[in-house]
């Protein structure tokens, strides 16, 4: 047993926690990170690839900035696609804002590198994570990491641990409401080794169901498909994979470039949110709270909006005031929600229903006239750029 | 037998079909007009009661605006409610326009006056109405009148006798396909002969469910509440009624006056849109052709707008040009999917859907969120705005 002592105890090295630990840094906060997969895993792992406006100016002011702003892809808008025709929204055009394609595994690498080079505390393969007495004034975590038991006390614990973390399912049950829906699609997602063929993300319903072709960088293309949520990958081999792409992502005029498929796979989608995120000296930061439906790329975007908030309210508590932290939780949920129903209703204008067929076949009509409406509209178009681009953090 | 002739055979002396033999009147072309239903009957009848701009417009041009301009309440916007508090919506300020508050049985009795005085054909009380060779140049109109059999031979028939006519049913099934989604969930409306206790028509969605206070004059108030698809009205005594739009619509400072319940009512919430609204020489308007759940007071002023652009083809056809006739069905379609995408998103926005419990305690904080967003940001509110105050006839 080697026993520590920091400021702030963070569960997870995803970049809400690596971020958080790095907000703490900035300030004279010490923080210590225990991650349970290794530092090679967390590198590796696929995940969103925009960045709201108000998360590059984050990532900027925290010194994280310089390879995004070198190797990031300002995008000025987005295309809506449906009923054969492709409609481009240009958000600065429209409020003079944008949106960065910039992966989550780049973030996580700069994160990494910061810390490294500034000689951080992270914990990596820790097994056997547990968190105890949150709801005294000296929570501790337990782990053991080669071979060894550590345990270390803290101020607050962060639960930036994920959908699937302990911090959260350390709550008791009658203190916590989980809110969550499921949709009945998936996401069969791919990155492909081909020079994206679009200089806009394109979002497409068709009647096929939904497509979309992002990008992860000028030789890397990220192309998603609608699939059902029993769908196997072996059932999607690439060249079917690359038929339905051109099939749904077609127009006229406009040629859709294949290449190597780099990785392939099929994420469920969901909605959920906790109904709290402070529990005692336990904060919950990003997925532990909650998770979006990917159409918004709200994702990481929200766990960043999270270590803001939460990042200012821990300075403040050392600063002498507590107001901010006891009411993270409050204010972060509010947030939340508005992304929520803005994920929700991207979700829900863009997919194929394949529920009960009557209403479906209402529905997909009533979506392609909430397209043809949207992008026959400023006033429309503005909402979605205001919500797209982000909400204040 | 008494063979008649005209250029247009209405069929329905609601508002549609009233405004329609109006227009064409207007425009010098003879029409004539059969109901089923008793002229009292069609003047009792209770229906929608918010003017889009357009409409007043409308109206006031073809010479029936006098005492809508006298009678009408010209609103600047609503309010919507949620989680305890009450914010105002103002179209005016947010973009300009306005609505106007006059019942729909107001529209019919100025347009039955304005008839009568004119003299124009209206049958009313016609039985075993039934249209017939709507294929060919010379469609007819058969029906019995006052013991007598009738037969109209005219250029074209329009069907404006609303969702159970005989017009749409006269289409053969394998040439038209029904696209429609129900609800679960109810309106109950009452009319009480109270003044409003509002200044602005009133949205809220309560943890109870949706609840509504309008108003069709100063002295007449019109309310409604969500109820079970399945309850009678037997089950809502008035004071069951008031009790729950006490709680639903309840915020401090203000109070809800009862008064007299003079009619009530429960009314099932569906969508429905015919994927034609012309065959041959037949031509299908308002709720013959499409049905909007009433959350955003579409269905009286969509009859309004396929009027109007039916009563331009059919004046253009005998100008000669037939595009405007060749094209009614799709630009009015075109029209009536935005219309139902935006009755069927303020229909989700403010009940409470008592489906599965998972999803639904999601989704009403999901909904929660889309009017924490709404009500906080301009440019949603003009996206509000710019659909309730009506889109373009």
């Amino acid at each position: 047993m080697s026993p520590e002592n920091t400021r702030v105890a963070i569960i997870g090295a995803g970049p809400a926690g690596l971020l958080l630990s790095w907000a703490l840094r900035d300030a004279g906060i010490d923080s210590i990170v225990v991650e349970n997969r290794s530092q090679e895993y967390v590198l590796a792992r696929i995940r969103a690839g925009v960045l709201e406006q108000s998360a590059v100016e984050t990532l900027t002011r925290l010194g994280l900035g310089d390879r995004l702003a070198a190797e990031g892809l300002e995008h000025d808008g987005i295309y809506l696609q449906f009923a054969g025709g492709r409609h481009n929204i240009d958000f600065n055009t429209l409020i003079g804002r944008t949106v960065t394609v910039y992966g989550q595994q780049e973030v996580v690498k700069d994160l990494i590198k910061a810390h490294t080079d500034a000689g951080s505390t992270i914990y990596y393969e820790a097994a056997d994570v547990a968190v105890h007495d949150v709801e005294s004034t000296s929570p501790r975590v337990t782990f053991r990491h080669d071979g060894e038991a550590h345990e270390i006390t803290a101020d607050f614990i962060v639960g930036a641990d994920g959908f699937h973390g302990v911090c959260r399912a350390s709550i008791p049950p009658k203190a916590i409401t989980l809110y969550d829906r499921s949709y009945p699609f998936a996401w069969l997602g791919i990155l492909a080794d081909v020079p994206p063929s679009t200089d806009e993300l394109i979002y497409a319903l068709h009647e096929d169901g939904f497509a979309m072709h992002s990008m992860r960088s000028p030789q890397v293309s990220r192309l998603y498909l609608q699939v059902d949520t029993a769908d196997s990958i072996d059932q999607w081999p690439d060249e079917r994979i690359w038929e339905e792409l051109q099939t749904r992502l077609g127009v006229p005029g406009w040629t859709l470039h294949e290449g190597a498929v780099t990785d392939k796979s099929i994420t469920p989608m969901r909605s959920f949110v906790a109904s709290r995120l402070s529990y005692g000296n336990l904060f919950l930061a990003g997925d532990a709270g909650h998770i979006v439906p990917p159409t918004g790329a709200k994702g990481l975007n929200s766990a960043i909006a999270d270590v803001v908030l939460l990042g200012a309210a821990l300075v403040g508590h050392y600063a002498g005031d507590d107001a901010p932290l006891a009411g993270y939780g409050e204010a972060a949920l509010r947030r939340q929600w508005k992304v929520q129903q803005f994920s929700q209703s991207m979700t829900e204008m863009l997919h194929r229903n394949p529920g009960d067929l009557q209403s479906a076949a209402f529905d997909y009509r009533s979506q392609l006239g909430r397209l043809d409406y949207l992008t026959g509209s400023l006033l429309a178009q503005r909402e979605l750029a205001e919500q797209y681009t982000g909400l204040p953090f």
